[in-house]
Parts: structure tokens; C-alpha cells; sequence
């Protein structure tokens, strides 16, 4: 059975949400800059640079899918990036407790 | 009027327009991936990766279609790297006189 994700936010946690989206977001793409630098860095044979574009290529494709900001999609959202560690649980306090409850249990799936 | 571009290459000619075509490719990559690692060592927000990876792809596409290995191309291949500087005029010494001639002439237009 899928379970239905309740897709009701207040507007206080409607910033909450925002804030801590824009905050993994800072956080994962500062880390894939620094892995960029190092990896252009080390770049010795031609083909490498390929390498790196498509590397990049990947990454943004991933990342551009797994950012959705849209109500519906959101718990998911946090869950996976909880699970990556982009994102702390205590950042979520704000959430009520039951989106929380949701968002932590999608991320031990 | 177009020109026809005579495409016999002895074997010895071959062999010479291989090697330069190679050099040069690797001169042009070269210095790509000194751009790249200044590029990404310069990177300061995070929309500048995706800068530096619309950068690649726009490189990496532009790269792919003019090292276009055939006898029928070459010229016109030769022609732009001349162009462009990735490869010297001296280098295609050992091509028959009526090649240089024209390649030289079309690295003009």
C-alpha cells in the first residue's frame, strides 16, 4: 500500500521548508565544487577531461531531479537528503511532528 | 564556385597528417584543461559549476565536430587548426605542395 503523504503546510513551515531546501542545496553543490576543483586538479591525460564533463553531466541531472520544490513532493525530498546528510533532523523542528515522524522513517527506507 | 579539394594522401602523407592532426588535438586540450582548472579554481557561487559545465559541453561539442578524421575533410580540418594556431604551417611539410597551398589558402578565408 502506498502511503498517502499529507500535503498540507502552514506557512510558517512553508518557510522552514524553503530555508532548510536552500540550505542542502548550498550544501551539496559546495561539496561537489570542492570534489570539482580537486578532480580538475589532478586531471594528467587528455581523456580526463571528458571524464570530468561527464561527471558533471551526472551530477547536475541528478541533482536537478532530486531538488523539487513542490508541496507534494517535499517529505520526499527531505527524506533523501536527510539520508545523504545533506540536511540535520533537528533542522526540521518547526515541521509538526508528524511530517517529521514521515520524513525520518522515508529516510531509513 | 566550389572548390574540389583533391583527397589522395599517399600512405607517407597519411602517416605525416595523422601525427599532426594528433598534435594538435592534444595541444588544443591541453590548453583547455589549463582554462578548466582555472576556471573551476575560480569558482565562487554555486551557479558558476553550472557555468563551468555548460562551458565543457559547449568545448566538448565544438571539439567533436571539427576533429573530424577523414581524407575529405582534412583539409578543411587542417585549414581552421592553422586558423586557430593548433598547429604551424612547417608542420605540414612532407604534404604535397598543392595541399599546403590550398590549406593555407582556405586557413585565410
Amino acid at each position: 500500500m502506498i502511503q498517502v503523504i499529507e500535503t498540507e503546510w502552514s506557512q510558517a513551515e512553508e518557510k522552514i521548508a524553503r530555508e532548510v531546501f536552500d540550505k542542502a542545496y548550498e550544501r551539496e553543490i559546495s561539496a561537489l565544487i570542492k570534489q570539482v576543483q580537486q578532480q580538475s586538479n589532478q586531471i594528467t591525460e587528455l581523456e580526463h577531461l571528458w571524464n570530468l564533463h561527464d561527471f558533471l553531466s551526472a551530477r547536475r541531472h541528478e541533482i536537478d531531479g532530486k531538488y523539487d520544490y513542490r508541496d507534494s513532493s517535499l517529505v520526499f525530498v527531505f527524506a533523501l537528503l536527510l539520508k545523504e546528510g545533506w540536511l540535520h533532523v533537528d533542522e526540521l523542528a518547526g515541521l509538526t511532528s508528524d511530517k517529521r515522524a514521515k520524513i525520518v522513517a522515508l529516510s531509513r527506507m
